[in-house]
């Protein structure tokens, strides 16, 4: 194990968490808030440079190679370490009083996960009375997360040139394979992150238009949207998620979240007219066609249910595209809603959503659909095998064929992906003393667990849209959490760290 | 395909059913019931003895080997068949009146599930209004199913002389290898049937010595509930399933259905001495350490709901052998019973049972130990993989490792089922015009899904103990039909009916 460069590196991500702090304290500083919350953003942030600073200013002795290990590792541990420091400031300032909801809170932030382990009163709390700023670095940290923290190092500070880099790279970016276009990595990072402002801007502004015809549609909220959106992340500025907004912003809103819900390098090919790839890419096709079927189905069991066909519409658009970009922002509460629950197909289709995901290469989470095209592909195979073993075929994705390798993987993936969600799903119903037997069915606890690791936000029960995680004990908090990261970095960085091989001084 | 082969087998076979349709015959006599009842068993067995007799009497021109197809084929038809007209005393005596139910019930039978469509009226009626035959032929159904009917034809009726009959063995027998007992087939298909008669009668007389401190367990209930756990199945003959009988009765049921989840090949061994096989059978160990760990959890949850420790401790055992051998006796309605619902872990681990089921070799359904086992290896090898990936590392099972073709295909098995289990859980969730949006919530359907799939009987929700499947609709009730025999056969012959290249001329 390379320890100096698992050191180096580290030691610069935290400096760079440091640096982003200042967000949130200018944002408290435009609100002119107390002194207390200055201070509670001051203090990490000098801590974050400063240790950073010594950790990554020490240049690592050796010029070793950075291995799978060191990757995993330092992605593993720069993400534990920046939630330890970011949910500091929830804590200083006062607004939140229990660790383990802080940390919560801040993990599925920079998970983008957007689940919110504060009570509504402790939400609208920071609202009213001058906690603007922190409702900011909330939804700052789903946009940091989203894009993915360490391919910004990547982008900015590291200087790669043998490509040993790529096993970071490897451990964060969400999908299969690692596309063509991180071919010349540090370039195409800054073109990823290019788009993703870009896009990020685009929808400040559609919002800020909406702002015409939708006076809760502020600045302030924009901005908080479209972090929550372009991150796939979900926290807003209540608890009443985008329920209020006028139809025009939640239209917005639900097509940034699908758009973000694309692989980026369709953006790419978009500005370099590679038109061929983007009508080949058999994800995206699979993507869209997913989306249309599911809003239909929905559309078509919901719209008696409210007060017209476009209400119903607009609500099944809104939360497909909110569930599949696993963001988690909800206009309705379809569990226990006024206008009654939804439909068994109609949640069922939201719970098969939550699994899948949207597309490799984007921001979102879940297994991500070119995974789900892979297995389906895969199982077709193994059916055919059965009548004729003899017979050799290949799965093919794009019209290429899939190596033997990335199919078990998948594979694998998708098996390590159900243990996790129902191990943990166990493990957070161990002991909840605020939650009776009826609040804390196995329902939940299934759907509480699938909504963290595939990093979404809302469940159905009592983690409902209506509902949260305030409930849940320290220890389910904990657990959660680690969910959320395994999720996020697509689970092996973080399972391996339980392996005892990792911390064997040689392979 | 060898159309002749596969109509002579399903003769056979549906003879033979028509034969065993004497069983409820000569109980309908015994009790005296009326004569429409003796009519609705003789209309399906002369049809049945018949139309198999026809089409078995012929015997194929060509002598060709029986391939995987055909194996699967006449598996897959031959339970169709045979549910088809074992539906039919239920319809002519004119206890069911609805064609769907009939076959539901009569296909949970066959499967082992246990699930019943029935109403607890529709049930009475036939306990209290001359329909004990009916109760019989139910439960005779799961004795018959519980082994695999074809094995059964196997060892009685076919003459294997080249081991082509491996495919329908492969096809129906539970577990992902086809054990080194089965080498000399006819034979050991022989010895395996003895064990589950003579298992069967020692269940009888232990129940019927029971019957001293339990007047609840008359002869006939000694019998029927014998025969649902023999098959692993879990009809009884009221709605009230083991709940009234005393607790002795209740210790003999559940350690049955444990004994009746190992590998039967363990009672072979014992037979003839071998200590050593079943000594260093991992599969064994680790059902009994499952076992042992999901009642000692279970206990200390609950017991504080009941009167005694030993209530709780009773509850906790019989819940969980019941589950685990997919079985699906009740002592105790753990959902919404009187004590209070049980804690969220509690029916968490239930749920995570139902999944995995028994010991492969046994008459239980559910994904096997021996698989999950494996599974969890492999889960582990591909952790570390990503670690050291130059590392070649095998799996081993009892010491001997796994070829990679038992693992992919397993593998395989593991994704299938969740899919499976997935689609119909959707499927069933389309259309139920009896019920409301909270009776028919996604939770219900998914563990009515997981319930047929793993041929256990009850879920949770309004599946749960005190539910039933009645108030689906009646393609609810097809498709879960449909998902029990796909459970039963172990997915693939009846997934490979619906692919194209099956009923190609040639492969």
């Amino acid at each position: 194990m390379n320890f100096a460069v698992i050191r180096n590196l580290i030691g610069k991500i935290l400096a760079l968490v440091g640096l982003l702090m200042f967000i949130p304290l200018i944002t408290a500083i435009v609100y002119k808030e107390s002194a207390r919350n200055i201070v509670s953003y001051l203090i990490p942030m000098l801590s974050l440079i400063i240790i950073g600073g010594l950790l990554g200013y020490i240049k690592p002795a050796t010029d070793k190679k950075i291995g799978a290990r060191e990757g995993f590792v330092i992605v593993s541990l720069s993400w534990l370490l920046m939630s330890l420091f970011g949910s500091l400031p929830f804590l200083i300032s006062g607004y939140v009083t229990d660790f383990f909801t802080a940390f919560f809170e801040i993990v599925s932030g920079f998970t983008t996960t957007g689940a919110s382990a504060l009570t509504s009163a402790e939400l609208n709390n920071m609202l009213v009375n001058g906690g603007h700023s922190l409702l900011m670095w909330r939804s700052f940290s789903h946009w940091i997360g989203g894009m993915g923290i360490l391919v910004f190092i990547l982008a900015i500070i590291m200087e790669s040139k043998d490509g040993s880099a790529l096993y970071i790279l490897k451990a964060e970016s969400p999908g299969p394979q690692v596309g063509k276009i991180v071919s010349k990595m540090k370039l195409s990072s800054r073109i990823l992150y290019l788009i993703y402002i870009i896009l990020t801007f685009l929808e400040i502004i559609s919002l800020l238009i909406c702002h015409i015809f939708d006076k809760e549609m502020t600045l302030f909220d924009a901005i908080i949207i479209s972090f929550g959106t372009a991150g796939t992340g979900g926290f807003a500025t209540t608890a009443a998620s985008c329920s209020l907004y006028a139809p025009c912003s939640q239209y917005v809103i639900a097509t940034f979240m699908l758009l973000f819900g694309v692989n980026f390098s369709i953006y790419y090919w978009l500005l370099v007219r590679n038109f061929k790839d983007i009508v080949h890419n058999e994800e995206l096709r699979w993507y869209f066609m997913v989306v249309i079927l599911a809003i239909t189905i929905i559309t078509l069991q919901i719209f008696r249910l409210y007060s017209s066909f476009e209400e119903g519409f607009r609500h099944a658009y809104f939360q497909v595209a909110s569930i599949i970009s696993t963001t988690g922002y909800t206009t309705t509460d379809y569990w226990s809603g006024a206008q009654g629950r939804w439909p068994a197909l109609s949640l069922g289709i939201l719970l098969v959503l939550m699994l899948c995901g949207a597309c490799a290469g984007s921001t979102a989470g879940g297994i991500k659909q070119s995974r789900i095209l892979i297995l389906g592909k895969y199982s077709r195979l193994k059916i055919r095998s059965m009548i004729a073993p003899r017979k050799v075929e290949v799965v093919r994705l794009d019209g290429k064929p899939i190596s033997n390798n990335v199919m078990t993987s998948t594979v694998a993936f998708f098996l390590l992906y159900i243990v996790v969600l129902v191990m943990c799903a166990l493990l957070i119903s161990i002991w909840n003393p605020a939650m009776n037997a009826i609040d804390g069915d196995p329902f939940t606890m299934l759907t509480a667990s699938l909504s963290c690791i595939s990093n979404i936000g809302p469940g159905l029960g009592s983690v409902g849209p209506a509902g949260g995680f305030s409930n849940f004990s320290w220890f389910s908090k904990l657990v959660l959490s680690f969910e959320m990261m395994a999720g996020r970095l697509e689970l092996f960085p973080l399972l391996i760290l339980f392996s005892r091989t990792t911390w064997k001084k040689s392979v």
